[in-house]
């Protein structure tokens, strides 16, 4: 029930964000091609939308419209995609399928794939910039005290399997994924007028769901083929990655997923019926590993 | 007397946002390595800081004081510093010497070059992130309708010398420098409440000055050495880059130089004596190529 629920929203916060992405894209005035090809070819590979979701939830439960959080949806989308393909690129990840297509710079070249994420990062902050404290909350979550940090630790480790525990990963997967979900969700929030009390809140539970997020990644790497997937499976073994599935095993790495789900829910109880919507999208995600 | 004046100015400047920037730097609250050190290795490596003391001119001429304006000298020259970090990317430009020294990604790796310019363009957004209409400002001067704009043509037409002709070179130099002058300038001006009357000379001034900046260095890129360049001689004409030097010729490049300068002065003739400070630096600018 709840998850069908969950499922029904999902789709049509998608549904909303692939319009008003389109619309946006439509009416962008400068589209030097093959830079912007690559943009829109990035950003249009349709994706599950996760964070833009964040941004609308997080509207909603602060009273505010969908409306208003449609730069915060824009923002943190372009944000995301410019990371994937700069983490990509040759010399960071050197992944060559990405969402079922080649990847950026495969489609595109080198050259290309940098200046199209250059581009969309400076595109984010040409959405969001005009909203001041909100802009720079999410500046911060995507800059080196959150998801470039997370990918600053993440390239020191590549090819050093082992060297790195469990908290190190923890701390990782913290940056390099809950602190764009925490941009996404305190951020939609934030940009509708929430109180302090609800955005460390919802800071919480975003943080909770990122770090859930990236240990069904890590499993997925490893139970699911490429083609469910969309992108190569077990990329990170080969690629020597400290991961939860290496750290832990499998079973060790689907009981901390559950722990901290309880955890990230639990940050929510006090907003009682007006959290339902998030707690059923924790479950969802985690229902992906079930 | 007033290029001595301008010297002076210039020079003050620079001093105050050396200051500025360590202090920043020294009171950032996360420091992974080696990202970190590369973005510091390349922000700390010196240089004419044109763009901190353009968001300074903007200040004064605005009224303001040169505090107000510290936050927009640092965004810009992060910008800045991203860019030039990008652009000597081997996938791009391939320059191996930058201000004298090593490029970054020569002397830190290709993967971490790519995070240090993500990681500076994000700083540069925490910087004035909280600034409402003067970040929006700055980052649509950056984006796609400015300086990565211009990359993007830029990138578009290396190796195709002749294709493209004066015009076309204006454009792109109107987006890849003047555009991120704009920014300091008229962004200085916009944080200390600068009406539009003077945002608009301010931007036109910008666009002149970044045309002459970028003549004078296809002038000097062909008559200086390495030693007084601080960076590799000759490039443009190894890279088979369309230059209003392969264009014009010297002479020609010259005369343009000095015809552009003119306009940009005239377009703060209103100002009168206000405006000197900028007429004087115009000057001092296009003396580089006497």
């Amino acid at each position: 029930m709840t998850e069908r629920r969950a499922v029904n929203n999902l789709s049509l916060y998608k549904e909303r964000f692939e319009r008003v992405l389109s619309d946006y894209l439509q009416a962008y005035p400068v589209k030097f091609s093959p830079v912007w090809d690559a943009m829109v070819y990035a950003v249009c590979a349709g994706g599950k939308r996760v964070r833009p979701a964040l941004a609308y939830m997080g509207a909603k439960i602060a009273g505010g419209s969908m409306e208003r959080a449609d730069k915060v949806a824009l923002g943190v989308e372009f944000i995301h995609n410019y990371s994937l393909i700069h983490d990509d690129l040759p010399c960071m990840d050197d992944d060559d399928l990405r969402r079922g297509r080649p990847t950026v710079h495969k489609a595109f070249g080198e050259g290309t794939a940098v200046l199209a994420g250059d581009a969309l990062l400076n595109l984010a902050f040409e959405c969001v910039g005009g909203e001041g404290e909100t802009a720079k909350y999410i500046a911060k979550q995507s800059g080196m005290c959150g998801m470039a940090g997370g990918q600053c630790l993440d390239l020191a480790n590549t090819g050093n399997a082992g060297v790195q525990g469990e908290e190190w990963l923890d701390k990782i997967n913290s940056l390099k994924t809950s602190a764009l979900f925490k941009a996404a969700l305190a951020g939609g929030a934030m940009i509708c007028g929430a109180d302090g009390e609800l955005i460390c809140a919802l800071e919480e539970y975003a943080d909770c769901l990122g770090k859930v997020f990236q240990i069904v990644d890590d499993i997925l790497d490893v139970q699911s083929s490429a083609e469910v997937l969309g992108k190569s499976a077990g990329q990170d073994e080969k690629n020597g990655k400290v991961t939860y599935v290496s750290l832990l095993g499998l079973d060790g790495a689907k009981q901390k997923a559950r722990a901290i789900n309880d955890e990230g829910k639990a940050a929510l109880e006090k907003f009682g019926a007006a959290a339902g919507e998030l707690i059923d999208f924790a479950d969802l995600l985690l229902g992906r590993v079930k």
